[in-house]
């Protein structure tokens, strides 16, 4: 299974492929789409849109996941974010993918082992587990997280018939009881 | 000129088709998308996103309007909105057209004649403006609103070399000194 991992922005929008072969997190690519913000925000919203398409036709993934973001500062800058997130799931929907989506807390259970891990933990985590020869740019590396994090889901899913994600460590008690 | 204004919304997104013949305004087609509210949140941007592809492929129009949203009562909320906005906004620039966003101060004034209007005016007065049989459904009303208010800027555009769209009356001492 290959999953497209998205950490959507209006100004970054980082993401990361990640395959599951057998047992193995096979690291595929990772990167991240910049937006012009001198550019009006519905050339904005295009530019995240057509290159996570391109990003789709070049890598064809089985699946998509994204970050769910329960708060956010301000309405704006939600409104903001919401926009970016909508223009990234559309460009999955688009392409006939399915979409999970995951909280920040599950995405971090599933890379470290535990909700309340430090960003730079989660980093270090995804640069061991996938071989990468540096830590990944902070918004692509936000999207290997949750590739990972729906991949662990899934594989925990087929050994438990659970449909709800956590930890990445299924040796652990705690998953077990699933 | 034909412009199509949208609506979006989460749960309703209204789009309105309107054409500028001269100096007559002409109602093509107005509607609703109601999306499923027991369906998954990516789900729903499909049936915007598709939606919207389709009334823009029976339609054709030239441009594209959408009003801009400045507040919302909180994050959550403003997040689902920005994210039903985004796919509504991807529809349009996916299709290559031109979108212009408009603030509901502008749209108030350019079909009522001041900022301050209430709803039910705007919605009358479109029904006279555009020969309505009725009044339409009220996202769809919104979206006819920022289609007309989105050609009489461009009308004044032409008139004045101005880039500023403003009141729909150009006879009045305001337009004149832009």
């Amino acid at each position: 299974m290959r999953v497209l991992g998205i950490d959507p922005g209006s100004r970054i929008t980082g993401y990361g492929i990640v395959e599951q072969q057998g047992n193995r997190l096979v690291h595929v690519d990772n990167g991240a789409i910049f937006t012009d913000s001198a550019a009006d925000f519905p050339g904005r919203l295009k530019r995240i849109f057509d290159g996570l398409c391109s990003v789709i036709a070049q890598y064809r993934p089985d699946e998509v996941a994204v970050e769910n973001i329960f708060f956010s500062t301000n309405a704006q800058s939600a409104l903001k974010l919401g926009q970016a997130r909508g223009a990234a799931i559309v460009a999955a929907v688009h392409a006939g993918l399915p979409v999970a989506e995951y909280t920040a807390l599950q995405v971090k259970q599933a890379v470290v082992g535990q909700g309340r891990a430090e960003k730079s933990q989660v980093q270090k985590m995804l640069k061991a587990l996938l071989g990468l020869p540096e830590i990944a740019q902070a918004d692509a590396s936000d999207a290997l997280a949750v590739a990972v994090c729906h991949i662990n889901s899934f594989a925990l899913k087929q050994m438990t018939g659970s449909a709800k994600p956590t930890s990445r460590k299924p040796t652990s008690w705690r998953d077990m009881k699933l």
